[in-house]
């Protein structure tokens, strides 16, 4: 399969590359900016093109990996191709493709997981949600999916937009946790070290337990007493407020 | 080493456990109510007693696990015994038992995890920190400690404060996290094993990373799109509270 990239961030390195791997023909890498098209398009031996005018229209497909602020102007602005048109993002309605006449099906090729270009990723474990238009993009993308996934479902656009909330919730979210919980080490000179067999036994729980059961610490118990204390040890204000906040919540979904 | 454990809740139970494996001899569990006492008291094959007149008296160590709201009471209840007193909370200082004349020392024994009764736990790779008023003790709860766990360290109570508030963001709020995401899907009808390679990944990731480096998302790119149409989604306004503080929060951090 042909495929044309419309953008180089981290979703689109990631898959990009397990495409390639996976005996996928990557031809083009676009970007606005040159360096990020080149940078992508060396790994995958690509052509990088930062004009659309330069845009191979006959590729197979083309997969647009793009911020959500800048996706639907930049449909607008795409030449008519061959080909499938897909997109990557979580909360962005299949649709968007719909008013365009090119001259293949569209859809939406979602993997949900957490890319930052420095750690490899092994994409065959990673869950990519499909949707089509018709029946031939529904099984183009699904075929191609499978060859680097071994998790491929079908999902709509509205339970995808749902998904992805939760996904903001489950990793973005959780993650800043972390990034809190290193803050309060470090000015006590502690090493994020020490946290680390807890953040893998957190995650370990969940796998085998509904998240609700597995919660523990003051909040759950109620232990005003620990409670009052952490709050007199954050200096920050703004972190008291989500040591406060979160503390209700868990308190209110106890039951 | 004769053991006697003043509570039965999450931790004296793993714990407990973890220590009559290793083959110290647990003689008495005491908890306030019967049926938890005996509970505890069959799996490690112990007197469970419920009345502190019954208290062995010549034990070598006596491990406090109680919430940190009766701790103080209780210890002032204790009548007088042999051997060492140790409590398991990680926000009280050691010198809740300074004024107490025990015929030993007194330290505290803080295992840094996560536990949940349901959930069995491979101790020896449970991260203990210990503290001790005299070399003697400390040594009693290194040699102890080490019995059951490959990860044994001493830590002042100041600093064993900032270890528990940093373990309270990093499991039990971003624990939270995942309750909430399981929400969001429940109401679509979605499973949470959707989410589940996410989260693995989420922990994945900071064993290698610093959690800052590892945030993604909406909040951390200020996709400000997405994270509009996040907010329109989420019907529960304490939820879309959440939703914003942590965002705006992400973003404060994100420098």
């Amino acid at each position: 399969m042909k495929i044309v990239f419309i953008g180089s961030g981290n979703v689109a390195t990631h898959m990009a590359m397990a495409l390639k791997n996976a005996g996928s023909d990557i031809i083009q890498i676009y970007s606005r900016t040159d360096t990020n098209a080149q940078l992508l398009a060396h790994k995958v031996s690509a052509e990088p093109i930062s004009d659309l005018n330069n845009l191979n229209r006959e590729a197979d497909l083309y997969i647009f990996s793009l911020n959500d602020d800048i996706l639907p102007s930049f449909v607008k602005m795409m030449p008519d191709t061959s080909g499938i048109w897909a997109h990557t993002a979580g909360s962005v309605p299949m649709n968007l493709f719909g008013g365009r006449l090119n001259r293949g099906g569209y859809g939406v090729i979602y993997p949900l997981q957490t890319f930052s270009k420095e750690r490899e990723m092994d994409f065959t474990k990673i869950s990519i949600f499909i949707e089509g238009d018709i029946i031939e993009t529904k099984n183009s993308l699904l075929s191609l999916a499978r060859t680097i996934s071994d998790d491929v479902k079908f999902l709509d656009s509205e339970s995808r937009k749902y998904l992805h909330l939760a996904a903001v919730f489950a990793n973005n979210f959780s993650n800043h946790m972390f990034t809190l919980a290193n803050e309060i080490l470090r000015e006590r000179g502690i090493e994020f070290d020490a946290l680390r067999p807890l953040i893998v036994e957190t995650a370990a729980k969940v796998l085998e337990m509904e998240p609700k059961k597995a919660q523990t610490g003051p909040a759950i118990r109620l232990d005003v007493k620990v409670i009052n204390k952490h709050l007199e040890l954050i200096k920050d204000d703004k972190i008291k407020e989500i040591y406060t906040i979160l503390s209700e919540s868990i308190n209110r979904h106890s039951s």
